[in-house]
């Protein structure tokens, strides 16, 4: 099945697998996060705000769906998997503030810094950051030599080196300034490809997948990923604030690089396209049964905010 | 030996045993952290800007000291002990923001957001956490247990509650706050102590100490972290910031809870040689070899800076 299905006509099987994740990831942060009522409350109440502010919950979908293929169980899969949603709210909390982006609204509410305040945002940021690695520490394989390279490979996908934190800075330093196609992709696949290939490649590492079918695997997750960054900017030039549950149409505004700025509307539906074929392609070189994981692809590509 | 002797004092061999573990741990940290010209290279221009600033480097030498004490190997311990010069750097980044303490002089230069913008710090902070635990996975104990352990520590003591961040939070709520003992001493052990704490856990753990070894390191740790966070309050309150290469006397004008407040120049002074003396009992009840150690606790009491 490789055509593409809009939203409305997905087949209710894979609409019933992400329903069913989401609320198990969300059942597990609410596990994994210290309690409103810890002290320092404050800190833990802004940071469950901003991980329950109904997020897509994708990377750590991404995760488990490719930890699943192996056959790993929802205790080695579930807490990782969290801890990369921590990472990447912590993300999106940083980018938010004053000094980075400037955005007031998120998935339809006010941003962090806004209802708690700069420094509170600044801590509940660095706090998931930090609880996402105690969370890869206490939990996940069994096997500790397993559960080290899980670390590794999130601090080095979070880290500045063709990752998320690098991905920011040369977003930041890019803006209103004249840049190519290289330069774009080298950007988000820093920003926001890098997590998600990393969601990836840890299911396949906990599933303990052979080094080829790793190759494969971590091929898919960075076309998907990219993929994703490419149906984002359309989304900003597309879509409205209130779909989006964002300020739509900030990309223009600031001159940030974009997709649709470098290849206009149907240029970038084209690139996002390409791209899903290749990661669904690149995820049936497995040989594994990959169905969820190419259903996420198409999701990617032809969701709606 | 439990006279005091101030720094001018000093044995030789204490004094040349630090100024050699400085020199090991700068050398790590060099290797540890993305060269200057890896791009993007602002980023790693403001991390080491931050980190080689001439701190005292107290946390790797105390997880260094103790480690030595059961014969651990220098590649065992020097980059989980960097690991937590790059949390206590990220640390003192964050809370210099404008919205946080909003200091501008750190160790005698402009902090990181004057010299970088307040973008580029607080990305330098994020990329440091996120560094220090790629560290802490990628070098350390051959033991892969061990290595999980020690992360599970450090991100416990780096996190929300009785750690580093949970004591920023505390610390922020109570100014201009009247607070009693009790409650300071909570701010203190989480914001300080923690780490300090963790750093002396560190390197027992990694040496396979016993469980009763670690305790009473554990409460080594302990006492000489809160001793550290009293002489500061002192010098805050009695130095200058020349002496200080940070603003001094900002304490009392921004009504921080400091033991100086509450228990007067003389109070504080007993409190921290009663620290420093219940810090020096508790290693050596371990029964080991502890007289770094027992040198580091008179050390941080009787410092100038």
């Amino acid at each position: 099945m490789t055509t593409s299905l809009s939203s409305a006509e997905k087949p209710p099987a894979i609409q019933d697998y992400f329903r069913r994740k989401v609320a198990l990831v969300e059942e597990w942060l609410d596990r994994l996060l210290p309690s409103s009522e810890a002290v320092p409350s404050e800190i833990h109440k802004a940071m469950r705000y901003s991980v329950f502010a109904g997020g897509k919950r994708l990377r750590p979908i991404m995760a488990i769906a490719t930890g699943e293929i192996f056959g790993s169980q929802e205790h080695e899969l579930l807490p990782p998997a969290c801890a990369l949603e921590m990472i990447h709210t912590y993300s999106l909390i940083h980018d938010d503030l004053p000094s980075m982006d400037n955005d007031t609204l998120r998935r339809g509410r006010p941003t962090c810094h806004v209802v708690f305040g700069e420094a509170m945002a600044i801590l509940a940021g660095d706090a998931l950051l930090t609880q996402a690695f105690r969370t890869l520490a206490d939990h996940g394989s069994a096997d500790q030599a397993i559960r080290v390279r899980v670390i590794s490979e999130v601090a080095q996908s979070a880290g500045t080196i063709g990752a998320l934190i690098g991905g920011q800075v040369l977003d930041i330093q890019s803006e209103g300034k004249a840049i190519d196609e290289a330069q774009l992709e080298q950007i988000h696949c820093a920003k926001t490809g890098a997590l998600i290939r990393c969601a990836v490649r840890m299911g396949a590492i906990i599933g303990r997948a052979s080094e080829r079918e790793l190759a494969q695997l971590t091929e898919y997750g960075q076309k998907a990923g990219l993929a994703f960054q490419v149906a984002d900017d359309l989304l900003d030039a597309t879509a409205s604030s209130a779909e989006l549950g964002k300020t739509a149409g900030k990309d223009v505004a600031e001159q940030k690089a974009t997709y649709t700025a470098l290849y206009g509307i149907d240029g970038a539906r084209a690139r996002a396209a390409e791209l899903c074929h290749d990661a669904i392609e690149a995820a049936k070189r497995s040989g594994r049964e990959t169905a969820v994981l190419e259903e996420m692809a198409r999701f990617i590509v032809e969701r709606r905010s």
